[in-house]
């Protein structure tokens, strides 16, 4: 397992370097630069608009043609009673504490985790230890609080345990907690040198007016899944019925992060593509397609792992992880699987994916188990992917909400016959009878349990009349006769099952994948791997001409035509830099291949045909070439295979002076 | 020339019964329907996202690819500052006006056309004429506001006349004018009998806080382009300082519409896909492409045409309309073309397509032309590409604001001398002398023409000092002496010549295009016509089991997987109900061809293929029924070839009882 950031082909990651790349060949670049700036937004320029498109393009055949899901696109705006419900207004905050002196604003736990770890260090520095310098270059670890900062200061053994397992779970603090802990360590914000005042809930969702009265409270959704919950039974209605079934959704969502600093990897703007898969809560949770990936192995980091305070994972089958009950059930287990090949198909690191499972206490409460596919970066291990068993919670809430009956009806194949006491209330007498507190008196009634309704038919047959405990009236009593109740051993036959369907949820953070696939693949050269990067590049083929004299222009516009017809994305570069250099900056880019025109190509039409990782040119007539481009992007045929056809050419690099 | 909506096949469009199928089927439904809905806000279910991301991938094909265009996705999320400088949050804005007894309010200029409307209906009642039935339905003309509504009231000739010239004029008002006709002719809310108070800006924008201090006033885009404006420095250096070049972006805006009620047409959220394309405003904004398009036909609605009062469009290719001025250039004439083909191909009712040119009222006082394609439906002419050249506004306000040079810098073939008289300011003395004045003075030095220059030069040289006028210090003028200041005549080479690009943005807005697009094809049938649809249908061939037996399901599940692997989308349809059913509910959906599997088929391997429009079938083997497929998803046969080739069949829909 990898313990540090690497390249693909191994070597340690420059992020600096990485990242100065990236932006300067306009992957992604802060929005809105030339006015400064805001934290947590970024702009996808051509090259990373094209890789972000492939993902998606991809995703969308993985899963939603793939597996017939039911596609929705869902607005963005929604409205307050929608996000109440689904417990976003109450519940989707971070803590952040404020520094009274400066108004700098905190987000509590970064906070404390902070300065933590710079007393932490400096203790290490006063014993003299070699303090890590690559935990000090990474992003997630660097300072990001202006002051100060780490100094060499003697901490007690008994202190550094105490910090460092209040670190340890640092996720899982409360705001009085997190207040309690600035209060007890005496954190204070190096650049003021005061305490910050006492968190306070922050809550992340971007609000508006929707209308012009602004009445209506809105806010911009933080995920795209309640649209997909609240059009749950006209998804039914459309599938003819049929369970279980999923819908599927690819599109913005919106968190106003306190105080975003990790570039792509925490941003206030993100595409998100999310999965609601329907299913019985009854019979296991069983999948039809299950047999197909039983036998994929996944790097699997259990809860019980994770509570012993160990952080090696287990390689098992997902077939053996779910009979072992290490995954709750097949559904989430094919899901968990399915999110595996996925991303191994767009090219991530084998090496750089593990499955870990969240703690009770990381879940929501209702949620069965959930697991978050984590890639390796230069930040440590990434959240990309969650796959959540969100049991019946979403469509429970709305329904109860609303009235609106999010449920399945399934007509029974053998009817069920029940055999049990009810009660028959008369309507008509029992209202006047007990007026206001008719309701409760009810409710109470029809929450008995069947061995005391079974006593009180007997007592009501004896006697007349019977006395029931009832919270909420006079004097907590209610007597009931039997002119008003019946109570009978009944027996019924249902010919239709009523059920919520349970959600098993994969929702994948697209640009944080986008990110880390950057970081596992476009960062080194070399003659093997590589390849499976290919199916996302974002532009497949570079047309280089060797000079921009005249002659060489109808050539390039024709092949530029030819390989569009094909349906291969290419790029012309033809700037006045040399061969090389031209080369070299698309190499960046991530573009496999590199035809170029030369004088030879006036003369015979034969055109090089260039390969990135290895350098390698071959030379062949342009249809030959075609030929050979148009088989190595489907993946039909290797580099390798088109090395053994087609005659070896020696660079123009070195042999063609250019201008 | 079209007058009142049809179908594909010429018949009246019965708007509501349209409506109900597409609701029914799932292309769109109003989002948050169990909560009650919100206004103006839809989401797309199966159907209409599938079109909606064929439309999509064909805009991306014809655009973007076709013509190398740099992509971007840019944020939603906006700044203040940004919007402010662009012009949005002084203008963006709708006039509203409020029923101050109800609390109603109304879009101004929608309430007074609806009113006086009512009132030329009631007068022609009044007179006996029958009032026009086909109006009253459509939805655009329908009684929105509720209360008593028309009333059979004779109106004199004059004030029909005066009604009728306010109408014809409605888009022109603003806001005091609007009110003043409310108070002339006395317009009131039916619903109350008061007269709304007098209107007031409305701005369009969602409005939203960023980050946790409250201290960023954003807003949620109202147009992709600005985002794509404050990068073309980043993407003049990605293109290799390159001109012209276009940027595209395909994402979505809001605009916080006051009372949104025509479907999908009047929308609060909407996905629009805009083009941004760069071109040197000197030497008369010639395409090098035009040559390309110069013989297409289109529709043009011109200004002169408009201002006389007339309707009636003029066909004309793009080549002579350019040539004649009607459309002011090249590059405006170029992407009208395009765009026209792209509607073409993406299957727009041709005769129900025209260009209509803004009034110069009605364009943003820095345009230089504007069009909007317009698309024939039940709501009249609508809207849905604009297309206009906006000249250097957007760069140089925004450059002029942020200091960063959105400029392109060119170097001069032949490097251009300029004499002229220059004025040489020696500063350190300057400003001592002048103190707070200093700017001022140096402005208005740096204001005079050459003229002027000359004249001082020969003073200076005389007296050793001139006086200028200078407005904004004590007595309007300024005693400059020859020591402060030399005025010469100079001569300088300029190597490089520095402009400020201009923008020609066509815009689309994808929701109204979609729409308009199932008007013009999903609701009739017929053998002819219907083709072009098929590019965009949302799924392309249904599978149809003639029973849910278990003897079918591995044969249905093959050929999904068959139709799959050939990227060719497909749905099944194995619920109870008859085949005729199954196949008439996916007409409705649009989808082009349908597969059936019968009992012969569990014998032989043979299967049918039937054609939506004609709804005739053939019947071969599996393998040439998926050739057949192939080809005429691909566009290589039609369906009149299929039919030649392969063997028709009687349909199962009469001849085999079902269950």
């Amino acid at each position: 397992m990898t313990t540090a950031a690497t390249t693909l082909k191994g070597q340690p990651l420059d992020k600096q370097v990485l990242d100065s790349m990236l932006r300067r060949r306009l992957f992604y670049t802060p929005s809105f630069e030339i006015y400064g700036g805001v934290s947590g937004l970024y702009d996808y320029g051509p090259p990373g608009c094209a890789l972000q498109a492939n993902i998606v393009d991809l995703w969308r055949k993985h899963f939603i043609l793939e597996e017939d899901m039911l596609e929705v696109d869902c607005t963005v705006l929604t409205p307050h009673e929608v996000l109440k419900t689904s417990g976003h207004v109450d519940k989707f905050a971070d803590w952040m504490c404020k520094d009274s002196k400066s108004g700098e604003i905190f987000r509590a736990d970064h906070f404390v985790e902070e300065i933590l770890e710079q007393r932490l260090n400096g203790n290490k520095e006063a014993r003299g230890h070699k303090v890590d310098e690559a935990a000090k270059d990474d992003p997630k670890k660097k300072k990001k609080l202006k002051g100060k900062g780490q100094e060499a200061v003697l901490l007690e053994d008994a202190v550094v345990q105490e910090y460092e397992e209040t670190l340890a779970q640092i996720d899982n603090y409360n705001g009085e907690q997190l207040g309690e802990l600035i209060k007890k360590f005496d954190l204070r914000n190096p650049a003021t040198g005061i305490q910050p005042e006492p968190p306070v809930a922050f809550n992340l969702m971007f609000g508006t007016q929707i209308g012009p009265s602004g009445g209506l409270q809105g806010y911009m959704r933080p995920e795209t899944a309640q649209g997909q919950f609240l059009n749950f039974s006209k998804l039914l209605e459309f599938n003819m019925q049929s369970m279980p079934f999923a819908s599927a959704s690819i599109g913005k969502s919106y968190r106003n992060e306190i105080s975003p600093r990790a570039g792509l990897l925490r941003v206030r703007e993100f595409l998100m593509a999310e999965i609601e898969h329907f299913v019985d809560p009854e019979g296991g949770k069983k999948h039809h397609r299950f047999h197909e990936v039983e036998n994929i192995e996944l790097v699997l980091l259990d809860r019980d792992t994770q509570l012993s305070g160990k952080t090696t994972p287990r390689t098992l089958t997902i077939g053996a992880a779910v009979r072992d009950r290490v995954v709750d059930n097949e559904t989430l287990g094919y899901f968990l699987a399915r999110i595996h090949l996925f991303l191994e198909k767009i090219g991530v690191d084998q090496t750089k994916i593990r499955f870990r499972q969240h703690m009770a206490n990381e879940m929501a409460h209702y949620a069965t188990d959930c697991w978050d596919a984590e890639l390796f970066t230069s930040a440590g291990w990434v959240e990309c992917v969650g796959c959540a068993d969100r049991s019946a919670y979403d469509l429970t809430v709305h329904a109860k909400k609303t009235g609106a009956p999010l449920i399945v009806r399934q007509r029974l194949e053998t009817p069920k016959v029940i055999e049990e006491w009810t009660v028959d209330i008369d309507k008509k007498k029992f209202g006047p009878r007990f007026k206001k507190d008719a309701k409760v008196v009810e409710t109470a009634l029809l929450a008995l349990s069947q061995d005391k309704l079974e006593a009180l038919s007997k007592d009501l047959k004896a006697n007349g009349t019977v006395t029931i405990d009832v919270a909420g009236v006079a004097d907590g009593k209610a007597e009931v006769s039997s002119d008003l109740v019946a109570i009978e051993f009944t027996k019924r036959t249902e010919n239709v099952r009523e059920f919520t369907p349970n959600v098993i949820e994969p929702s994948f953070g697209i640009g944080r994948i986008l990110y880390s696939l950057l970081e596992h693949n476009y960062w080194s050269r070399g003659a093997d791997g590589g390849d499976e990067a290919r199916a996302v590049a974002p532009t497949k083929v570079l047309i280089v001409p060797i000079s921009s004299k005249d002659e060489f222009k109808p050539i390039v516009r024709g092949l530029s035509q030819k390989l569009r017809a094909l349906g291969v994305a290419s790029r012309v570069d033809d700037s006045t830099a040399s061969i090389g250099k031209r080369y070299s900056r698309n190499d960046e880019l991530g573009t496999p291949f590199g035809v170029t025109i030369d004088f030879q190509t006036v003369s015979d039409g034969s055109v090089t045909l260039r390969e990135r990782d290895s350098t390698v040119q071959v030379r062949a007539s342009e249809d030959k070439i075609l030929e050979a481009i148009q088989a190595l992007t489907k993946g039909s045929k290797t580099w390798k295979d088109i090395q053994a056809e087609l005659p070896a050419f020696e660079s123009q690099e070195t042999e063609i002076p250019v201008r």
